[in-house]
């Protein structure tokens, strides 16, 4: 329905291939676009596509520059040279340090700039207090990526924000790419080569709250890069997303985000991974920020700033946690296992206790467990005591796993073709069992592509089983807690879901206006809050349905406009400041003859001039037969612009901000999970046996105030239609009221 | 209000002091009452006070018969007559293996019955296959505990359910108090006497699921008791937490429970320790159990079995937690760390990020993160760098933690008279730093009453500031996640609240019925739902207003009642089985005439003739003012009788289940806060500038609701009332409409 001119570009986008650092093992990996694509706008002006920085060279230079490099006992710049010389060493990159006056550093003969350097090199660390006034040379010397470790810059208030502007003008104009300022040496940490497997690579906006995911090395989780991107005043999370999305040794992207700098390029990097089908899993600050917001209508107070960027990782796959111990595990998780062969969850135990208690949990976080087959079940009491319960949990008793019959039992469920996943929580480490356990649930996996997942309860966590057994498998994923292994697992069957059904908006989003713009533009008085009429003429540009009426001015008019409307009929207030009408008894309703509309017509007039309210007249209306109130809404949101909110009238919206909201763009699917978000959604299916209503044009109205938003742009402030009325099934829905604010 | 009898018997209650085990550390600790006091029932016939069992000769036996005691090799019961004689030797009990044809076990010599033991043995371990033959024997020997380790029954479905039973007579009829069956060795494991200070009294429905309470041991938790009670026959979980609630030892009491025996055995063990002050930390399954339940009306349908499971534990202060993780962190917290000197937390860190981030989860979760004062942040500021945030969270750049500055801002954070916690997340280990700090923080708690706290994020978890520092100290709670600490500090102040503040709702629980109790018992009629006017008069009678109103069979006595009544009125078929009188059409308002009465008599008789309902009359009713439309309700629940709920009408009720529900007794105080637990709470204030309504009335309804609730007990199985009007403040509250269905 949106556009429909993206043909030739998908199939440009598909065609084109850059290789990244390994050889791509799949397709989907390898997909990006040349910076001609990468230009072309929605008709909003914003960009479709992601700009992906070639960072092959930055990960792994072949020639580095230290600028500042020092080695004078007690400076810290001597360390940091230090530890880049053993980084360098470590990777085979050839080092020069650079530095005005001294001759050598640790040894190595020291330039006195970098234009002085015998080769163009490929990455410059700046250890310099201003790294300003190098930017120029860095570019004359042709340096393709630099790293600034200063600080002082935007997180130390306002001066520093504009220090911090001057430099990204300089980056920007240079050509070059810059990490920082006011980061460290994270990207050029140790990283274990010695473990297989897809890989974890790592984005934050602090280095101290990578550390925990960094540190999984140490149990044997594979991590491939590490990008400190610090205060981003060039690159930023976005381009990493991008490129660790196109690399194919990535399993999983981990990020820490305080901040997103910018939340289209956040969007288009998250489409660009969710494309090819690379887990992005993310914590990001700021559950509990406010955030001022301007807004006179409902629907703009409905959504805080964190209620959309929740709603926007949704929307793109991306996977939002609280905790950096779920990070650590969901991330882990998602870059290891294999795709899914069922959605069905079996939890194993050698209690019963066990197995009830994480069932409960499970299944109240909406993980599925299916009950299993009589046929199944009596396979599995060939091995366990009858009097057992083994439909879901199984529940073994114990003893089972003492001898043979432990790793037939596992087989057994791992080969029901409904099992996609086994969760066996071991909540105290009993050796003569557990140990055996561990070791069967590790040789099983090793024969199948199912996820075998163990929950190690113990609080010490230096046991044997656990250490060696456990995390000596990578096929095996380890927890320590119920919760964790619950959102993890979790998250992994929701992401492989989404990912295989994943049809990406920016496909489909429109690149030129429609014919409702120009109606619409003629419309808009810039500056200005339109009144109740002209915003409804607005709605009907872009042809949502509003109820007949008419503008009058004149007592008399009134009488022939509802004979033209349709007795009975509703009179209102009218004018570009009015809100609330209802409460100050500027709305009649069921006026059924023209003495009554008369009358209406000098009450409603006597009410405005006494309570000083400028009106550009009364509306005549159609009355609308009942049905269900809703109301739908354009807010600007600081980061991602104009979005998109729908939720329920009345009381329900007033008092309990019952409301979903998305960034555009969004498809059908979309506008429909919209509605199942809201708590009162039974209301839409029709409450004590009243009928259902007209979803699907309520879907409709959604898109079409999408379509406005993205047309408008910045231009539209704010839309309110409040209520809109749905009515029965097939028979549409009506904006009783509305309320636009024009920038 | 409720009862005015008690004055006698709390003073009683408070002069009574039983010695247990160790001696009393405090007088709240040693409160207990006689068998007689333990006797008194409130009004609906249920205990006002836990009948306490003396368990110290159960936990400390001076002697012990093994019942079914082996040596021979292979066995099971060998293994654990071994592990007795082991247990035996360390506590320094008499131990007597009893076999009716060995001659020795271990070389000890064996005894062919209890009877004929040396001695009157205090606690029986029968690891006999059925131990109801033996339970008469025992009682002979006056053996006052015993343990049965066999299964086999009710766990195994209906068969050994009644061989359960049967078990459960015997040991009443025999007076010994029994563990079991289908219990374990746990009460009996080693504990660590090396750990000094308030230790973790554990209660657990399944062994597997108690050992990592128990393994906290490894990381210098004390545990003083391990309660394993199986499928409590005879003792239940109430009965330990009772008995531990009186231990001086004991900190904080941890439970596992699967299903509870008796709901007011638990809340009068709850009590029992809430009076003591001693918290109570539990994992409770079944948070997805359905559980069906026979409600006609909306309040009954309202309140699933696990809300009430969770609303009776809030009510006494037991805090429920989701995984055995945190029931660990805040078991151990709860135990160990001293009574807060402020509600205030401040959050350190050597990383703004992880500052930032742990308080934004913290104040999610509704800890209170207080603003350093002027003074506070310039003091902090001698230390750490100026542009660094000093308000809470306290970000020290990383530097000042390596040198002497370090413990300074420590000490200067944990002096300020606002701050009751101090956190310190240490999310990656990064020794020249985190060493240090973990010293320091050690080192400062050593000097403080205050709690600090840190969170140590390594997965890895094996490093030596970990192991040893932080592990090595009791007076710094150790945690491994964010979300753990969180969970254990907001549980760790609630309970001191609440605690501070508590007084037992049984002390204050009506025993007399009042002179309402009467005139309900005249209107009840067992086995029939009431008609809606009969169902009113029941609620007249214990003081809760409804309309004027009369029930009426002809159309001239409808318009003689409406003459009474006064016009406008409302008129509604009243019949005992009636429901959604609205929806069939059976009500009509804002009648003026009395023609439209006689007009609205006919309508309403024709409806019910065509459809089939009958009617014991007509009402004719006062039309009573808008309001805020409320529902209250009591409805039974299996595992505790009555329970009230009350919830917001209308659309909130029908489509949100908005409703919150307590178990009696209870006060006002809860009666309020039922009100603060509702999504749509705001309308009561008043919305969209309208006028706030009489929430003293609405509170006054609910207590005079549960007070039929405790009189009329299970002989009302249910009750809504729906609507009841809540009028402007000062105006009440009128019922509307009421279904009452009795027994």
């Amino acid at each position: 329905m949106l556009g429909s001119t993206h043909g030739t570009l998908t199939t440009d986008f598909r065609a084109r291939v850059v290789a990244c650092g390994e050889e791509p093992h799949a397709a989907v990996h390898s997909m990006t676009v040349d910076a001609a694509t990468a230009s072309v706008l929605d008709v909003s002006g914003r960009p479709l596509h992601a700009a992906v920085p070639d960072l092959d060279r930055f990960f792994r230079p072949g020639s580095v520059a230290v600028v500042g490099a020092s080695d004078t006992e007690g400076r810290p710049n001597t360390g940091i040279t230090r530890q880049l010389i053993d980084w360098a060493e470590r990777v085979g990159a050839r080092l020069y340090p650079v530095h005005p006056t001294r001759e050598s550093v640790f040894g190595r003969a020291c330039s006195p700039s970098v234009a002085d350097l015998p080769e163009q090199v490929d990455l410059a660390v700046l250890l310099v207090g201003d790294p300003l006034p190098v930017i120029e040379e860095l570019a004359q010397a042709k340096v393709r990526f630099a790293v600034a470790f200063a600080s002082g810059f935007a997180e130390t208030g306002e001066e520093g924000a504009a220090a911090q502007a001057r430099l990204a003008e300089a980056v920007e104009r240079s050509g070059l790419r810059l990490l920082g300022p006011n980061t460290n040496l994270n990207a050029f940490e140790k990283f274990r080569d010695d473990l297989d497997g897809p890989a974890i690579a790592l984005i934050t906006q602090s280095g101290h709250q990578g550390r925990p995911v960094y540190t999984l090395q140490e149990l044997g989780v594979r991590l491939s890069h590490w990008a400190p991107t610090g205060n981003e005043a060039d690159l930023e999370t976005a381009d990493f997303i991008s490129y660790f999305s196109q690399c194919p040794e990535v399993g999983a992207i981990a990020c820490y985000v305080e901040g997103l700098k910018d939340g289209r390029s956040f969007l288009l990097a998250a489409d660009r991974a969710a494309r090819a089908g690379v887990p992005v899993v993310a914590v990001k600050v700021g559950r509990t920020e406010t955030g001022a917001r301007m807004a006179a209508s409902h629907t703009g107070k409905l959504t805080g700033a964190d209620q959309v960027v929740d709603a926007a990782m949704r929307q793109f796959g991306v996977i939002r946690v609280d905790g950096l111990d779920e990070l650590q595990d969901t991330a882990a998780l998602l870059a290891r296992a294999r795709k899914p062969q069922a959605e069905g969850v079996v939890v194993y135990s050698i209690s019963g206790g066990t197995g009830a208690h994480f069932s409960d949990l499970a299944t109240g976080a909406g993980l599925s467990l299916p009950t299993l087959s009589e046929a199944k079940q009596r396979e599995l009491h060939e091995w366990i005591p009858d009097y057992l319960n083994v439909a879901n949990p199984v529940d073994n008793g114990g003893h089972p796993v003492g001898d043979w019959r432990g790793r037939k039992i596992i087989d057994a469920i791992l080969a029901d073709p409904d099992v996609g996943v086994l969760i066996c929580p071991i909540t105290g480490p009993f050796p003569p069992m557990s140990d055996k356990l561990a070791q069967d649930l590790v040789d099983a996996a090793e024969t199948t592509d199912k996820l075998v997942c163990v929950v190690w309860g113990s609080p010490v966590g230096t046991e044997e089983a656990y250490r060696t057994t456990l995390l000596g498998s990578s096929r095996v994923a380890t927890f320590r807690t119920f919760g964790n292994c619950i959102t993890a697992v979790k998250a992994y069957l929701d992401h492989h879901r989404f990912a295989a059904s994943y049809r990406s908006p920016f496909d489909e989003a429109p690149r030129t206006p429609s014919p409702s713009f120009r109606k619409a533009q003629a419309l808009m008085r810039p500056g200005h809050q339109l009144s109740e009429h002209a915003a409804k003429q607005l709605l009907r540009a872009y042809g949502i349905r509003v109820p007949r009426e008419q503008l009058v001015t004149s007592a008399a008019a009134s009488v022939r406009a509802a004979a033209l409307v349709g007795y009975p009929v509703v009179m209102k207030a009218s004018g570009a400041r009015l809100a609330h009408k209802t409460e100050l008894g500027l709305v009649k309703v069921g006026l059924t003859s023209a003495s009554q509309v008369r009358d209406a017509y000098r009450e409603l007039t006597d009410i405005a001039r006494y309570e000083g309210v400028e009106l550009d007249g009364i509306l005549v209306c159609q009355m609308v037969e009942r049905g269900v109130e809703m109301v739908v809404g354009v807010t600007q949101d600081a980061l991602f612009g104009p979005t998109v909110t729908v939720g329920l009238g009345g009381v329900l919206v007033e008092v309990l901000h019952d409301a979903a909201v998305r960034v555009p763009p969004f498809g059908e699917d979309q506008a429909r999970s919209m509605l199942g978000e809201l708590r009162g959604r039974a209301l839409l299916e029709g409450v004590r046996g009243g009928p259902p209503v007209d979803v699907d044009a309520l879907v409709e109205v959604v898109l079409r105030v999408q379509r406005m938003a993205l047309e408008l742009g910045d231009d539209l402030t704010e839309l309110d239609i409040n209520p809109l009325m749905v009515l029965g099934r097939g028979q549409g829905a009506v904006a009783l009221d509305a309320l636009a604010v024009c920038r």
